[in-house]
């Protein structure tokens, strides 16, 4: 659609002039700019430079911040220092933050240095020395001050000047004159008080807060918890340096969910499209765990070389190796994901524990014992080459591997989360390896047991 | 504190004064309801509905909604019909419907009829009736309606005479007089606007919404991809019959993740607590999908059995069977997980599928010779019993089970999401099961290769 548009209008010819270009960003500055964002990614590399260069640069910067990182890297690739630092000076800082996060530091060292207004500049700066999974580093410093002094009309007042540039003025805050926070006020407060009352007389004084090195993870949690909208940032004096949005907050939600699965499905957390990740770096990301987990996974070669006589005699028991394995993997995985999942939203706290293994006890058996009559019924009647007492091995070890890996999938998180370890880097592939072992030791232990002519 | 405090007061002696009650109840008051549900939460279970019974009707509404389900269901046991609609008359429509929804189907009927309110009577029902994962039960309809034809100054008048019970003031939806909405306009749009600016003049008419029965997913895709705060719901005719709130969105993002995780560890999802589950329930919803792996498992057998008189000459090559098994299905994993990740997201679209494949082939050439050399290093020196040729034979078979799980890994959830299946369901156990057979298959088949004079 814009592409017609730019066509119909000879936009790339430049043969454009003034009024009609004028009516051009009118019209483009009507569309949603994340849509917008979507139709200039359509265009060729070329053309989006020259659309960049030629729009207003607050309407360039609103659109910006919608580009993937792809178009951002193309674009300051091919545009001077002094062009990206006008588009850093008409951004919310938390914007701009995000944006120099993505350049070499050498550049954005000149590049701030270039924005102009030095106010803008001092807090790019400060932002960007902010731990990245902070609170600091999400907040945005356009916001709303008042006294509480002030009357509501005042305020009123006082919003109708200054609320243009604003990220929110939907909840405004109430500073001494050292810029502590005492209280916060809703705009729908301000509206519906009387407006000869005093700000510091309906504000609300009991407020959440979040320090600006607190987590990110820990201020998604509030918001949830509290239902907020928006949240005030302090700094270690408790003076309110910024506030974090709900939009930045639905990112983190996902961002950290993102985390978790990662880390359950053995890779290093990323928050990187995978599209944008270079090959190299998959593979960098990938290669330590998967190191890890192999040299873990020897233990069961060593546990079945040390019943090499038995598989010798009995080679019809390598054959259900791979599915007693799987099982109890999968078994142990269903309930580490579930305990991971409680443990990172407050559903369970370790002291929990012993009632989670009791109840992972019975799970345990109710499925272990489904499974193992199953599996007997199959082998008896369509693998007909397999002795009763080999079905008979197999069953049992089935229901102990299952059993086991239900209550080890339980502990293993919780003891990680005791010892202040990610449960979610216990999850997974660590209990399928400690699971393997298990379900070896026990096969060949039962079947050493029952089978003993045989060996 | 709450505890000591009724306790101080001897509340539960039932001695207090009316105005010292009134006092407490304002005290309460002061408190975050969130906050405050979590000290109820600690009383013991005849406390909690002695303080519920005497609390204010609003006051226990408000708080009500933040319990814990397991604590819903304590209270609805032991108090009346009567009392519980008297709850829900108190509530906005959403929550109401929330706590409908965990209530048997049969007592529902009977406590809507007994709501006074006609009109929240015949919403809680409209609301029961929206399919559960739609944007119809996810939205209030406590919300501010303005015609395009008001003034500014009018529409602010408005607000503040009916801003009182509506869930959010900061966007105002606009209507003309069939209820079709026309456009939004924010509070701070018309706080900074002229007093005499026409509400239609300055409204957006380029908004986002929702239709009733959109899915709640994508409805959070848009919240974030447009950065919203709030979101118009539409019906069939695009009459305005709701809003979304970023809070209720914030719950969305959370459990649909939940939902992917709890789908790639082969579990049915289930937004219920882990505590709150019954044993019965825990494992009805996990031996369906182990049934399902353990008798998909199998083919491992056939194939195994295939290569018995192989194996029972070379017993040495069921040791590697597991780690072989293992480091495949965690490469493999590996990547299915990013690509369900980045197909949910919208960063991966299937037509992606050769770029996908062809970075997959490079990254799974570089793991698995990596894995290789490591794999052949260890056995060599720490692991002397085992024949040079059989040492090739491993590490040849975990190059080649590598790349192939790669291959398989980011193929699966594809084609999952062109056949129009969850790719969710495809990632990790399914994954696990085909690249078990396939490591089998190569590992057996390399073996007769290189080891002729073993056979």
């Amino acid at each position: 659609m814009l592409k017609e548009l730019l066509q119909k209008e000879n936009f790339f010819e430049g043969q454009l002039t003034a009024s009609k270009r004028e009516a051009l960003w009118t019209k483009l500055g009507d569309l949603n700019p994340a849509d917008l964002a979507t139709e200039i990614s359509e265009l060729e590399q070329g053309q989006i430079l020259a659309l960049f260069r030629a729009m207003p640069k607050d309407l360039a910067a609103e659109v910006f911040t919608y580009l993937s990182r792809e178009i951002h890297e193309d674009i300051f690739k091919q545009i001077s220092h002094d062009e990206i630092a006008a588009l850093l000076n008409e951004m919310f800082v938390d914007d701009a933050v995000d944006v120099a996060q993505e350049l070499p530091s050498n550049i954005v060292r000149k590049l701030i240095d270039k924005v102009e207004d030095p106010s803008q500049r001092q807090l790019i700066n400060e932002f960007l020395n902010f731990p990245k999974d902070s609170a600091g580093s999400l907040m945005t410093v356009e916001f709303i001050c008042l006294f509480g002094t002030q009357t509501c009309a005042d305020a009123l007042q006082y919003i109708r000047k200054n609320g243009v540039d604003k990220e929110t003025i939907n909840t405004c805050y109430v500073t001494d004159a050292t810029r502590h926070l005492t209280g916060i006020i809703s705009l729908r407060t301000i509206l519906l008080s009387p407006e000869d009352a005093r700000v510091e007389d309906v504000m609300e004084r009991n407020y959440i807060c979040a320090h600006t090195h607190d987590d990110r993870e820990a201020v998604a949690a509030d918001f949830r918890k509290y239902d907020l909208t928006a949240m005030p940032v302090l700094d270690t004096e408790d003076r309110i340096v910024g506030i974090i949005t709900s939009d930045d907050i639905m990112d983190v939600i996902d961002a950290e969910k993102n985390e978790d699965i990662e880390k359950m499905a053995a890779l290093t957390p990323s928050e990187k499209p995978y599209l944008d990740t270079s090959v190299w770096e998959l593979a960098r990301n990938r290669v330590k765990w998967l190191l890890l987990l192999m040299i873990g996974a020897t233990v069961t070669s060593f546990i079945i070389n040390r019943y090499n006589e038995l598989l010798s005699h009995m080679v019809m028991l390598a054959a259900f190796l791979p599915m007693l394995m799987d099982t109890g993997g999968n078994s142990g995985n269903q309930v580490s994901t579930l305990i991971v999942r409680d443990l990172g939203n407050g559903g369970i706290e370790p002291h929990d524990w012993p009632m989670v293994l009791w109840k992972e006890l019975r799970v345990g058996l109710m499925c272990g014992v489904v499974l193992a009559i199953v599996s007997f019924l199959r082998i008896y009647f369509f693998q007909s080459g397999v002795a009763l007492d080999v079905n008979i091995v197999v069953s049992l070890t089935l229901l102990c591997a299952v059993v086991f890996a239900k209550l080890m999938g339980c502990t293993l998180p919780i003891v990680a989360q005791l010892c202040k370890v990610d449960p979610a880097l216990m999850a997974s592939p660590l209990i399928t390896t400690i699971v393997d072992a298990f379900t070896l030791v026990i096969y060949f232990a039962i079947a050493t047991h029952l089978l003993p002519n045989q060996v």
